[in-house]
């Protein structure tokens, strides 16, 4: 009985996952894992959160490659900012492809091109598991999984999915997780547009924004962007949360998948542009997403 | 006890109501009334609504001067489709307020222009009343209703508002109501043609749109837009349901009212482009105001 409980709360005992970058997203991500039972091997750029997996009970490598020596054939999960930062961390000259098994699996929770993440699943076994949730659902691990790869690949990384996430999707082939990410991002910046537009166009004309954005909340125009950035917007409160930098840098990976099928729209021209002008001409990168507002006031 | 359960069932008895259009929206709002009690006197420009209500046990005027006449000091509801027929409907030759008492009061379902709502309201004791909620959320009485109009004026109608809808909010003066209904269409507008670029980028990009919905519907993109009408996109299903014309109809008042305030947006100006692309040079505006989605097939 104790050991059946035991078991029921340490799911993951006897696996090995190695877990690299440790930042808002990774470091709940690898404690939740730890938690659950996995042996958590971690590796990241900057010392204090490894000390701090350290200080948790978690084991710490010196080098990704050595990392990947660590982990053997078990599973490797990376938090990492772009895809620049995944190739060169995977595949560069102190890479963890170069201690990895070849039997080791790889889970990238990061927005990657979609085009790169099918190169990288041509050389080593890759899932892609983008997320949506944020630092809130990484926190509470209830963040909404998009993944992409093969089926016998989903049902292996699947415990691990299942323990930092609450709604986990297989989305399709390699690069289908990343391809639902950036549909989800598409929309998430354009709607934050058309809330802020829609907000300061009711105050220019006299009315209260706050009371637009709640009685806008029982209708068509219902969406979880106005009821969360809504709120920051008639709040004036744009402290990150969802840095507007990392926005358009999805926003970019939009417009080159975009690219690589033939899809043109100008309102993904126009989306483009606005971001843009919020973070390079306004130099407003660091605020909230909800900060896009700023254009109208 | 019997007179109390009654009037707690007829809480309009006694009340004069004139009810202007019988279409989609008019007809239940007219018989919502009826049924709470209120002696309700319709006219319609066609006669078959006209004629149904009657049979109902409504009474049924020749004109808008004559329903004005039959109403008195009571209140008179408008469900037309456009500004200019308000317009001509309440001021023209045969106008409603050729007939009616100085003591009415004219409640505006439609979606009008504000500064044309503003003048009206110098003239007749006036309230915006649009709403939200489409033809399924009239026939259940569960209509979003935001309304502007002196506090006076409002308290006087409030009775009939919440008659035919459940979520009633006094937004401020008059036109604040219009002001918030064309803030909720500007989302709509945008939304839509954000969800219809998502779900076709990624059918592009050979993942099943229907299970991307899915998926995102758990996260931060998760709308009302996305939950309808990304369904009827996914099914290619455009059979109106709310028409493309008259989602034109409000982009045009939305930026009749950003001219009037002073702003500006070329998100707003791309929003513009893109329904006159579908309604007037596609030809597509009789069908469901989701078929934006055409544009991108």
């Amino acid at each position: 009985m104790v050991r059946a409980f035991m078991q029921q709360n340490k799911p993951l005992q006897g696996i090995i996952v190695g877990y690299i970058g440790l930042g808002n997203m990774g470091r709940p991500g690898a404690r939740h894992l730890h938690q659950a039972g996995a042996d958590v091997v971690v590796w990241n750029r900057s010392d204090g959160p490894a000390r701090e997996a350290e200080s948790l009970g978690m084991r710490r490598a010196n080098s990704p490659a050595h990392l990947g020596q660590l982990v053997g054939d078990g599973i490797v999960c990376l938090n990492l900012t772009t895809t620049e930062v995944v190739e060169q961390i995977v595949f560069g000259a102190e890479g963890l492809s170069k201690g990895l098994s070849a039997n080791a699996l790889v889970i990238d929770f990061g927005t990657t091109d979609v085009a790169a993440t099918r190169r990288f699943a041509e050389k080593l076994a890759w899932i892609d598991a983008p997320v949506s949730g944020g630092q809130v659902g990484a926190e509470a691990a209830t963040l909404t999984i998009m993944a992409g790869g093969s089926t016998e690949n989903f049902h292996r990384a699947l415990p691990i999915l299942q323990t930092v996430g609450k709604r986990v999707t297989h989305m399709g082939d390699s690069g289908a997780g990343q391809v639902t990410k950036l549909a989800n991002q598409l929309i998430v910046a354009q709607t934050i547009d058309a809330v802020a537009q829609a907000l300061r166009l009711a105050e220019l004309s006299g009315v209260d924004s706050g009371k637009v954005r709640e009685a806008l909340l029982g209708g068509f125009a219902e969406s979880r962007i106005l009821q969360l950035h809504g709120d920051r917007m008639v709040r004036r409160d744009f402290v990150a949360g969802g840095r507007a930098v990392l926005q358009l840098k999805d926003v970019h990976l939009i417009c080159k998948l975009a690219e690589l099928v033939g899809f043109s729209s100008p309102t993904l021209e126009n989306c483009r542009a606005q971001w843009e002008q919020m973070v390079l001409q306004d130099g407003l990168g660091d605020l909230d997403h909800s900060g896009l507002f700023k254009l109208y006031e």
